[in-house]
């Protein structure tokens, strides 16, 4: 059982500290990862600071992981030693229910396995991407194309699946009118991913401060939310919203920006309910719903498109004993648009 | 201009009363409707009590109407005098935008005119069903197929429509798992309609008091929402929930019975908003709608398969005295499943 190098939470009210975590020896399907960059995302705060339930100590997070293969079981077809792979927010999952087999394994019945902080299926918990290396069954295990530069690629495993499943679920393309709210660390891959499927892509920021950037990113169009004249001009306009924003916002306000048949979807997860005006659905058959992540395949197909098109994330690269600082940046919005770690920092 | 029998509310605050009052003379495109039958619609009541906002008074309400062709304008090629005919929510909308060509004239852009208590083209203001005769522009006007008895006929324009629509729009049919909340006039055509259209069909009523109605109905199961087991049992079953009550419920009790890509329709509109819990969307994709009414060849549709399969509504036909009794009972739910007024009794 091989140790390494990782930054973890000793609990959920110190700063990451260095430290080293067990990897389980390779199982038959599984493939060793020599992890190169690591990114940052909001939801591995919410998670070590016990936001979202409780936690085991330590815990390294990271759900977007780059490297190249070390090493592979006996069985495993999918990748081999050298290869280029990224790992996303899953590790595992049933693979035998309706969803699994849709390739839906982020809906996966049984629940999936998350990349840091689950249950894995041999009764350990599962330790994330700050860390030197990672041991993960192959189908789990994205092959990374050479078109997308290995320090922008770590952001796609998470913020930019979590914004193309949704796009191409409910249709983002040609002819569609597309909003992105927010253009934090989801919100820059939306306005990119949108764009790149070809959809008329707006940004809806708080204010118009980032509005150089968003058009920079492929936005057609540039509001502030802040401004309520922004909800008068932009009344009945959308065919897709895809809300990024976590913290509460007015919903309805949203709602009311749909065409006909128009779908508003929720990618960031406020704690508290939000209250939904039901003449807001009723009136013109709007629908207001939920996405996360996206299948292995999906996930895939997405990699593929944007090493095609050289689409990637924005990133700003930091060393190991920098996250913890990078963590506050994350919490004041202070990052264009994704902080990723350079795992050689962690030796 | 002529001057009919009605039944009208002369304030939001008094009983309804005996009076007249004044239909358009026959426009080129106008059919003149001699009324057999009005359906009693939950929504005659909000909206006479001024609960939906301010009304001009006298206001016969009505939205659920049949009777015999009397007389057509010259141009009129739809209808011809001696048709069995009927009449719903709609009387004219803009028949330009997108979504009334699109044959969505329930979401025309410029805003349908209801059948009562709006402002018509010429400026008046439209009077319901609750008259012995209407005139109305012949595209708003469908075909009564002789496979529907008269009086039974009425309430499709309104309460089966309005439950057709979604079960039509979001695919309900063989091998989907359909539950239809609330066993009232919605309710009862949903049950109907669900089962019509092959789907497995679920009743969730407050308690089990209409059950043998239920399974009667078409119902396939039926469960009682009072009881807590009920949600335990049927969490993440259908894959469309149509939520006929207009009553505030936990909405997010209902979201957990979804199966993954399940669709949680309101056809009830409830004055306050429901606060809807994220997680319960994200974490299966599910969503949550509204819809309202339907299109007029979509109504025509059901009419035509209601017709073929000898589907109807249950009602209980009162006198037009009667109208103000049977508002008390609709709102204490007591009415199996539809009060039908005969107009014969306005003479």
């Amino acid at each position: 059982m091989p140790t390494v190098n990782a930054w973890a939470a000793p609990s959920a009210t110190e700063p990451l500290v260095k430290t080293t975590v067990e990897r389980r020896d390779l199982g038959p399907h599984d493939v060793l990862i020599e992890i190169k960059y690591a990114g940052i995302c909001h939801s591995d705060i919410h998670t070590v600071r016990g936001d979202w339930g409780p936690q085991q100590y330590p815990l390294a997070p990271g759900h977007e992981i780059v490297g190249f293969v070390a090493e592979v079981g006996p069985e495993v077809t999918k990748h081999a030693a050298g290869d280029r792979v990224g790992v996303g927010c899953m590790v595992g999952s049933c693979r035998e229910c309706e969803q699994c087999l849709k390739g839906n394994e982020q809906y996966c019945l049984k629940g999936f396995v998350d990349t840091y902080g689950a249950v894995d299926a041999d009764g350990t918990v599962t330790q994330g991407g700050y860390t030197t290396h990672i041991v993960v069954d192959e189908h789990f295990v994205l092959r990374m194309p050479e078109g997308i530069p290995f320090e922008a690629a770590a952001p796609l495993l998470c913020a930019g699946i979590t914004l193309y499943s949704p796009l191409r679920h409910w249709g983002a393309g040609p002819g569609k009118k597309v909003a992105i709210v927010g253009l934090g660390g989801l919100g820059h891959m939306g306005v990119k991913l949108a764009h790149l499927l070809g959809a008329e892509v707006t940004v809806l920021s708080q204010s118009l401060k980032k509005q150089e950037d968003g058009l920079r990113l492929g936005a057609d169009h540039y509001y502030a939310t802040g401004d309520p004249a922004t909800f008068e001009t932009l009344a009945g306009t959308f065919d897709l919203i895809v809300n990024t924003v976590s913290a509460e916002v007015d919903i309805n306000a949203y709602l009311r920006l749909l065409k006909v048949d128009g779908v508003l979807v929720n990618v960031g997860a406020p704690a508290e309910p939000l209250p939904v005006g039901i003449f807001n659905l009723i009136s013109t058959r709007r629908t207001f719903a939920g996405s996360t992540i996206g299948g292995i395949a999906e996930t895939q197909e997405m990699l593929d498109l944007c090493a095609e098109h050289g689409i990637a994330s924005d990133v700003e690269i930091i060393a190991a004993d920098q996250i913890n600082e990078a963590y506050e940046r994350v919490l004041a919005s202070d990052v264009r648009y994704r902080f990723v770690i350079d795992t050689a920092t962690m030796q």
